[in-house]
């Protein structure tokens, strides 16, 4: 795997936060970074070169979604997930798992793997761990995930365990299978909410070399005081020396708890699902820009952000947009949502290089009051 | 009126077809040349960057739109219409004309004006040639269009001939009512397809100073040889110093036709309304990007075409996207739609600086064969 590394440029003095570089076969990824999710083999409304612009390093896409349409087969015949939609850098799999979980109807599992129905044309379709590794390598992204077992949330102790042991199993099935030296192959740290089975996963998981590794199973409903502790358990026991992605996670105070204790990739849709809901992130607040204020109100969404939306547009304008229900509106908060999550990320390496990581972000690390709402 | 020339380059030896540059407040437009529209001060589903990319010069938005929603005050607040939408080449708005007698429901036709129920919040809202110069003058474009009555087809000839003079009465109290020196305001020559009408209301406008002169009422349903012949009779009868806009006209073929009459400017809603039906235009074709031969199509939508859709995606890529009603698809689409259409008059204008016009162009210029379907 000498495709893969990654280096610690810096830690912080009071915290397990690190400032570092994850080299990959299409390019480098600084971290702690947040990666914008391109489902379909698009990030939603925006091009790729727009998508550069917003400074994202590392893509995801959804092996769930792409195996089901357009199939990972024209993918292939379109030169593989990069060339196909025109994202040249580092890009990410995840391994259909969490859909299967969460979206699909009719699944059954059983250690072989997931069964379900097809939601384009009903037929009925097998996912196995060794399924969703050749689907991965056939796609052929940067980093591809482990199919694992996601427990939902609430669940019982007894149900969590028995998901992290297959996911354990199902791993080892996904590192015989896997074919590509280009591609790294990420594990996933289940548990749910039981830390004691959180510590004995990745404990387990932190023997294998693997060349990366993932904590899955969070932010899924549980309280972000559960979800602190959880990453705060889980992330320390992981290698070092490894990049650790903290999956489905992208609000300010999760990704600073979280970088706290180490890790240093983050994916979410929330820039892109408001930004189709009318909503910009501004100053870690939701703005909805159909709020009569933003009518007449002509200065940038956000004055400090050099995102193209910001530094072309008003809030008059965009708002304006909006209500029109114009698909530019959709494509202008899209591109700087994700300017703003990344830059978030961004300016909290610039404090780990600085070592002011605490006091520059030490007022994230507290759980919200009750009742408190942001972005 | 001294902000506005036109400066002819170069006319064809043996049609009327002329190369030229009009020249603006907001720069210059390569004559002959299509202007795409930006209904409600943006061109649906891409960003000034991007329009610019394609090629475009002067860009449409429309008065009855803008003054519905979001107001020309609120236009105005954001320093007028180039800077709202971020577009800063020259632009121009239709008078909210058309829209009125196409969309418009209860409306109730004067001499003073046209009242109709606005379709956002049902008040009556009255447009009268004052008050649409008044609007456009505030909205701020380049070039603002006469206040004209445009009778539907077919219409019988005395309906058309009390449009054609309300529309010669309504020019004179719009001229009246024109306040800005940075503006130029476009007549608008009717008179259905009655052709001495046309030659009436063309020479009673020639007559005018005007700074530019465009040709209304055509493509709205007439065959394709009645609309030729309109252009053909009235085009010319136009002072030859100044520019000649064909007002919706978008196809190829009449483009062509109207281009050997001596027009120079056109616009239509076809190109990015197509791309929101996952059209392309190639080849002087209609492709549905959903048909199944393009599943696995990995080549350019138009290997000729430097349009970043071209350059960057295969057809495959973006039926996929216009399959699973991706956004990004109807972007895509739209760009290379808007650049077809830019590049056609182009090469045209090139054809023409040449004379070679009717040896590279001429078999635009016969009328189609029954039955036969094109772009």
């Amino acid at each position: 795997m000498t495709n893969f590394s990654f280096e610690s440029l810096a830690t912080c003095s009071h915290t397990k936060a690190r400032a570092g570089v994850f080299y990959t076969p299409h390019g480098e990824v600084e971290t702690p970074r947040f990666m914008p999710v391109g489902t379909l083999a698009n990030v939603k409304t925006i091009t790729p070169a727009q998508l550069k612009d917003t400074g994202a390093q590392m893509v995801l896409s959804n092996t769930y979604h792409l195996h089901l349409q357009p199939g990972e087969a024209i993918v292939a015949g379109g030169g593989g997930l990069h060339k196909f939609m025109g994202w040249h850098g580092p890009m990410l799999t995840d391994s259909g798992g969490f859909q299967v979980f969460s979206l699909s109807e009719m699944r059954k599992i059983t250690e072989e793997g997931v069964t379900f129905r097809s939601p384009h044309d009903g037929q009925m379709i097998k996912l196995t761990p060794e399924r969703s590794i050749e689907i991965q390598n056939i796609l052929g992204a940067d980093v591809i995930m482990a199919f694992d077992e996601c427990p939902p949330y609430p669940a019982t102790r007894q149900e969590v365990e028995a998901a992290t042991d297959r996911t354990y199993r199902w791993l080892e099935r996904c590192i015989t299978a896997h074919k590509r030296s280009d591609q790294a192959l990420f594990p996933i740290v289940q548990g749910g909410v039981y830390l004691d089975l959180r510590v004995q996963a990745a404990e387990a998981l932190a023997k294998l070399d693997m060349p990366g590794y993932a904590i899955g199973g969070v932010s899924v409903g549980e309280p972000t005081e559960l979800m602190a502790q959880i990453v705060q358990t889980t992330a320390p026991l992981l290698p070092v020396d490894k990049p650790r992605y903290l999956m489905g996670v992208g609000t300010y105070r999760e990704m600073a708890i979280a970088i706290a204790s180490g890790v240093d990739l983050f994916d979410c849709v929330i820039p892109t699902r408001w930004a189709r809901h009318g909503t910009a992130i501004v100053s870690s607040e939701r703005w909805n820009l159909k709020n009569a204020k933003f009518r007449e109100d002509f200065t940038p969404l956000d004055e400090t952000c050099p995102c193209y939306a910001c530094v072309n547009f008003s809030r008059a304008y965009i708002s304006h947009l909006v209500r029109s229900q114009e698909i530019l509106a959709y494509t202008l908060l899209s591109i700087h949502n994700i300017t703003e999550l990344i830059r978030f990320t961004q300016k909290i390496r610039e404090s780990i290089l600085s070592d002011r990581f605490l006091e520059d972000f030490g007022h994230w690390l507290k759980t919200p009051e009750v009742g408190e709402t942001e972005a």
